[in-house]
């Protein structure tokens, strides 16, 4: 059988957490927190087993879910959104990204992605035959307005925009979104895709939602998660936001991919939305950001800013001179501790000699990998 | 935006469920159960909830409950499938199909289903750039082999298979597997889509899966799903499987479409499949399907033979001579009971004055909903 994505491999976040396992190294590697998750949603999840929460959903999610994204979207953004028009409850955002592209993206479209790119943007486009134009960052991990737009052109179908960004922990700033909008004002046909799924992980800055930008609302797709904000990655509910134009088409593809969402899942998180502060994440983060960064402050790693999401990116260019996969490897093999390297989110796999740490974990996971990395 | 779905429409599960609420309707159109869950189910989740169960599994699913599902394919056909290899956890069978399909069809592929056909099938066809073949049952819901074949060429990649059929609760008998095997000797690229969904919920005749053929074995993709087999359809757990060659495409587009499936309810079905016994579902829905045709024995509808499945479907010929449609509309709003009307799973819409009734029904909601239809 001849592959339509013949250059698809184990995603990088298996291989890594996988050796992690095996070589009993301390997982730094995939993103996600090892702290219990707050007693009053586990509380919720034991309460409602037990109650009439067991069948199908509607399919464009379960209604008070979507009242309480509604008013979440309010408080943090002072976005007023239409739950039965522009909201879709999905399972996971990773659903919500390759749902949209495939309602919106066309055979021959052109869709640009900026590298380093989160590793499920470029399938979904392949899928639709249309073609992915991969842009690096500037070395600042900025977004090059004038390389992007060089590159636009009336086959430019859509940009990704990941904000806050996985892996480098960028944000964008005002003065992107006022560049962002000069090139959208030349492109009556472009739309944005926004994956914020770290929208309430960001520190000395604010985080600058897609929400927030009225040049957007009507060709912006903002797609999040709670696994992100409520250290529940495995239980994949998300939700996408999109003018009703484009919700349509998006719902369309929903329906059939997965028809609807994890039942008790999205019931308890209509409880605990009413209840829950996301506030208070980022402060929780920059403590362990900060913390992390103290205990690597006498390793040889050279740390990158980190202005938002769970990751520090390092570099080990005073340290050997492997290819960041193979020191990767190796860090696992000789050191017990699982990085990602970052040459996997470029298109080119270009080798910075940099790596990501995930530090979402408890403070003696932190304490334990930084002993091992100061070692070194 | 041009649709790339033009015809896809509110699916009518959601558009007679809808109605139904509105009305305040006995509800037997949408398939899903009334009865409460397990409590030895519901138990686990509960005690779940409290432990570490709530971060990502990984991308093909949760190893004990890949296992589990592995035990359970080899008690209920005596199928050796090789969990590592040939299986898939997905958010609920819709997944697995959508998934299926989008990873193995290609532009200009033609795909055979069987109309009356699931409402699910068609879209990933469509969107694949593939041509959807519609070839209808035999009038007591046989496939017709013959006119099957001749609508096969080197172009036909696949033939959708679903058995026990939704919505007319047909199952295929070993002539079928006969003939088909004489089919798919001729095109030895064409594939089999089996969705099995119902697989559990047979009477009279045993259910005969793909897996107990070993001809289909290296070119059959099986679906199924926990929700119909335990009362749990909002929970959205499904399973695929199929031989490598096949499976490894399948996985590129899962690892991209979610990542991974809802964690607790994985955990919590692998340890409950080592304690549930299958096999009593059949004897259940067979008392089901009994009491409700005994209910309605005395109404003017003209009840089908249902062989499998949770659906009944009626001929109301002898009562009106509105099409299928209007008659669904106009029996939840004067008779307060909502049905599906089977036009709706033909491509041509063919009106043959038939319903379909759900009767995953307590037994005082069955009696209800068969007062009021014995009153027309
Ligand atoms: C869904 S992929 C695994 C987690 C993740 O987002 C990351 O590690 O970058
Ligand atoms: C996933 S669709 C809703 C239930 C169903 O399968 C049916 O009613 O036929």
């Amino acid at each position: 059988i001849m592959s339509k994505l013949p250059n698809v491999t184990t995603s990088i976040f298996t291989v890594m957490s996988k050796m992690a396992a095996e070589y009993n190294a301390i997982n730094l590697s995939q993103g996600f927190p090892n702290f219990p998750v707050d007693e009053k949603l586990t509380d919720i999840v034991a309460r409602l087993a037990k109650e009439n929460v067991h069948q199908y959903t509607p399919v464009t999610g379960y209604p008070p879910l979507m009242n309480q994204i509604t008013k979440l979207l309010f408080n943090s953004y002072k976005r007023s959104v239409n739950p039965d028009i522009e909201l879709l409850v999905t399972a996971g955002a990773t659903q919500g990204i390759f749902t949209s592209i495939l309602a919106l993206i066309k055979e021959n479209d052109e869709v640009i992605m900026l590298d380093p790119s989160f590793d499920s943007y470029e399938s979904p486009i392949l899928l639709c035959k249309a073609k992915p134009i991969r842009i690096a960052l500037n070395d600042d991990y900025t977004p090059n307005w004038e390389i992007i737009e060089k590159a636009c052109s009336i086959k430019t179908r859509m940009i990704i925009i990941n904000n806050p960004h996985n892996p480098t922990g960028k944000i964008l700033s005002d003065s992107d979104f006022i560049q962002l909008e000069k090139l959208l004002s030349k492109y009556p046909d472009l739309l944005v895709l926004s994956d914020e799924v770290y929208e309430y992980i960001t520190y000395e800055e604010k985080h600058i939602s897609a929400h927030t930008k009225s040049f957007l609302l009507d060709r912006c797709i903002m797609v999040s998660s709670f696994g992100k904000s409520f250290h529940i990655t495995g239980w994949k509910i998300g939700y996408t936001v999109a003018p009703e134009h484009l919700m349509i088409e998006i719902k369309k593809v929903h329906q059939f991919l997965v028809f609807s969402v994890n039942s008790i899942s999205q019931i308890a998180l209509s409880e605990y939305l009413n209840i829950v502060d996301t506030n208070l994440l980022g402060k929780f983060y920059q403590e362990k950001r900060d913390y992390f960064q103290k205990l690597l402050q006498n390793s040889r790693f050279e740390l990158k800013p980190c202005e938002g999401t769970y990751f520090q990116v390092a570099s080990y260019a005073n340290i050997s001179n492997e290819d960041d996969v193979t020191f990767c490897k190796n860090l696992i093999i000789n050191h017990g501790v699982a990085a990602i390297p970052i040459s996997t989110f470029y298109s080119d796999h270009k080798d910075q000699k940099l790596i990501r740490f995930c530090f979402a974990k408890d403070d003696s996971t932190l304490e334990s990998a930084a002993k091992k990395l100061c070692e070194i």
